[in-house]
């Protein structure tokens, strides 16, 4: 059911301040920013290999994201497994008696459709599925 | 410097039902339980796509990860950074004013050699560098 890891997730409280640092320390490119209002959040990415790194501040504080990030502080917010078919993966992660947070599946960046997977059904991690396009290669945004 | 995501580790306080309830939500298949004494740990760990996802359970209540998981619960532990250069990667991190916490490379799981850095100067997301062999492809363990 799961392809790979698609992207990974870490929480800052500034955008700006965090890219730079990435960029002085690990010699990455961070790319523009770019603003997903129905999340509450702004976020920067680039890409290793085949796998997404996102940094995301949150924008709303009403957010889930704000509120998690002022209740864990900055540091990892999530990992996101890539399926083929974000419904059907849902249906079968959710017959094992896992729960989910989206009932239906909500956009994410790029033409993404994900799932969050409830962290109190997989040990305090925090997953999600995600379903993209084949041609998400970040050649594009890069 | 940075070539891949090479692992991931999460946190949990019961390896068995970790890897039981990973096989049935997900369908992978977490491999045999291996013993790192010399980081106090047990673990199981699976493949996807070419990144390992480890599921890590403490067995020394001293060690780092035993104090992380009381401190922080279940969880996200760490992601692994695959280098070509374990010592030369650590030296240019350390270049750009970034800690580290290993002064010399410590040994992981199979070959790997690696160096946490300080998650104080990575906005609380706790990175690590890898050096690992060209055959570490998982194939031997699965």
């Amino acid at each position: 059911m799961l392809k790979k890891v698609h992207h990974i997730n870490f929480l800052v409280s500034d955008l700006e301040q965090a890219s730079s640092r990435y960029r002085s320390i690990f010699g990455v490119e961070p790319g523009k920013i770019e603003f997903l209002p129905e999340r509450g959040v702004k976020v920067a990415r680039f890409r290793l290999d085949n796998v997404w790194i996102i940094l995301v501040q949150p924008t709303d504080p009403d957010g889930m994201p704000a509120r998690h990030l002022a209740s864990e502080g900055e540091g990892f917010f999530l990992m996101s497994f890539q399926v083929d078919d974000i419904e059907r993966a849902a249906a079968l992660v959710k017959k094992q008696g896992c729960g989910v947070l989206d009932e239906t599946p909500r956009h994410g960046l790029d033409d993404w459709k994900v799932v969050d997977i409830d962290p109190r059904d997989t040990f305090g991690a925090r997953f999600q599925l995600v379903e993209s396009s084949a041609s998400d290669t970040g050649a594009q945004e890069l």
